[in-house]
């Protein structure tokens, strides 16, 4: 079939939207009719050329919502009609990783994900010529048919509006999940949540669905202190008026360091400075965000050895079949609230409007209505 | 009262074995024994004056057994007779620290203990011309008699003998608890130990007991191999004999790298490759060496992103009061072995050969029996 896409050509160009082949769903693969999508750093870090493992020709796109249309052969736990929203991290059930309940980076079909393909080593996307295009993330929806492992698809609510749980696909998931699956916050604990970009605000929801009794949010841009209050920000911190060093500062405020710290920056420096501010003896750092190739983090080992913890989480430690619809259900019953990040729509046509807004600065999430 | 004591009169010099004088346990203090004492890293440390924290004179020692003699005032959990282990972490279990089941790093004490006093903020011990001398951890053993504060103090076994079990004042509970309560491994897990002196020997004891199925041990000195399967290592590795890379190397050894990983050397660089031998997805390493002072950790956060967790311990997370006596009951009962480690005993008067024993590394660990 016919599909419209906007297809990344080349590192550093805009996306071109055109019109591609889509070969239909082989076995244990689904046909999805993507219903919206929101625009990530991670498709921008790939388009910009940065991504050291990024691939073109491709369509990319991880945060959509859409209805199954065709389901292929062997596939059994979805049915044309279903609600689904695709996962860049699958959910096999079945390999080493998925049967250990530390983690939630299911290895199935990961090597021909990295390379763009299905799990059969093949692409359904071709141009009108017949060359292939590769997918990207598993996921590509920044298309209006996507082909998606079975794996690799979570059911939802079919009440739940495509255009604000497509982000559940992504940042929603990231940052609560990073609360509840890495951290595992407790009730009443003391949280430092570095950097309240999408990313950030969502840990703040997490950490407000938790209980945490003191939400402190740590970033340069006091643009950025309203909204994060709306999610559940109790205390703000600009580093730019802090007069003392920022850790010492920080541990004050949280009254001997903070018990969790989240790192949404993907600043080495901010990694460090999270670490350090947790308290002594039990506070837990966790990495979200994504350093630059190349990038270290560093600290004494002594911060370890007097109880702090070094942590990072993908995809917020959720198995996406099962923790995503759960999260959707959450959205629904008011339990997280979703709607005021996503402060753009837009037709695919205007996709690079997306791209343009995040690089301003100006919007939260864009979200391409097809 | 008069006592005999090895006193470090400064940085760099020997001990100087003398006679002390020792003042009466005050309040809330107990008035101890020392029957057999252990000679540690930690005291040639700051015996070195490579402790940036180190202050003389004092009396050292932290491996230490004995009999309580006489009880200050307010002290109810202790009577003369009482067979003790003295704990340089104590255990007050009032404080937030105790009361936080994450960590055993009790804070009832820690300011006058570092300052090589009791917790009234005055010393016990002074020349015979009536010069103070200092406390050191708290502990002091390097004296036939000393004065502890009584959180300070495990009740032990009375049958145990002072010699083995001294040991447990220190290297045995640092390597076993690194295995049970800080990464609390389970049964059939897989472990590399990286350094195989007297912490590491524990570590692999802790891993037997707890039921590791594979036990790699990695060391520069083959010497080490025999005395390191004798307490359960499987695996030997010498990373001068390995041609690849050692983390890769160590990887494929382990089907994919450790659950857990624990470094043993105090080495920065070691404490990077044991972070990156550990298993993508849950593998956790455990910083137990203590490090140069200045000197850092790096690791590409990419690592935790994709699971790994980087944690340190201090006194194998033990709880000192709780958990000591468990130790020498484990030892009694022949679940974990201590002779083989206590290669030399010596009298106080001999105790700088203990020393060099140390420095030659002839030693695992020679006891100062008085
Ligand atoms: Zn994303
Ligand atoms: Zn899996
Ligand atoms: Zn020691
Ligand atoms: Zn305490």
């Amino acid at each position: 079939m016919q599909v419209r896409a906007a297809v990344a050509v080349g590192a550093g160009k805009p996306l071109e939207v055109t019109t591609v082949n889509l070969e239909g769903p082989r076995a244990f693969e689904v046909l999805v009719e993507v219903k919206a999508t929101g625009i990530c750093h991670t498709d921008e870090f790939t388009l910009s050329g940065a991504d050291p493992e990024g691939l073109f020709p491709a369509i990319l796109g991880h945060e959509g919502a859409g209805v199954v249309v065709e389901v292929g052969k062997g596939v059994t736990t979805l049915k044309p009609g279903d609600h689904v929203i695709p996962l860049y991290t699958p959910e096999c059930r079945t390999c080493e990783y998925c049967l250990n309940p530390k983690t939630n980076l299911c290895q199935a079909i990961r090597s021909t994900q990295g390379q763009g393909l299905m799990p059969d080593g093949s692409s359904r996307f071709s141009t009108l010529d017949g060359d292939p295009i590769l997918h990207y993330m598993g996921t590509s929806t920044f298309a209006n048919y996507t082909v998606v492992p079975e794996i690799a698809l979570a059911k939802i609510n079919p009440d739940a509006p495509f255009d604000k749980v497509c982000y559940i696909g992504c940042g929603v998931t990231t940052g609560i999940g990073a609360v509840i699956n890495t951290a595992k916050v407790e009730i009443g604990s003391r949280a430092i949540v570095f950097g309240l970009g999408g990313i950030g605000l969502n840990v703040i929801q997490g950490l407000r669905l938790a209980g945490a009794d003191q939400i402190v949010g740590v970033d340069l841009n006091p643009a950025k202190k309203e909204m994060a209050e709306r999610f559940g920000m109790t205390d703000f911190v600009n580093p730019s008026e802090v007069e003392e060093d920022l850790v010492p500062y920080l541990v004050n405020l949280t009254k001997g360091g903070a018990d969790y710290t989240f790192d949404a920056t993907g600043n080495v420096n901010v990694m460090r400075t999270a670490l350090e501010s947790a308290h002594k003896g039990w506070g837990e750092s966790i990495i979200i965000g994504v350093a630059p190739a190349g990038a270290e983090i560093a600290t004494r080992p002594f911060q370890l050895v007097t109880g702090r913890v070094w942590k990072g989480t993908a995809f917020g430690g959720a198995r996406g079949r099962t923790d995503v619809p759960q999260i959707v259900d959450w959205y629904m019953d008011g339990k997280i609230e979703i709607d005021p990040m996503i402060t753009h729509t837009m037709p695919l046509e205007d996709i690079n409007k997306g791209f343009d807004l995040m690089h301003k600065g100006e919007s939260i999430r864009s979200v391409v209505l097809y």
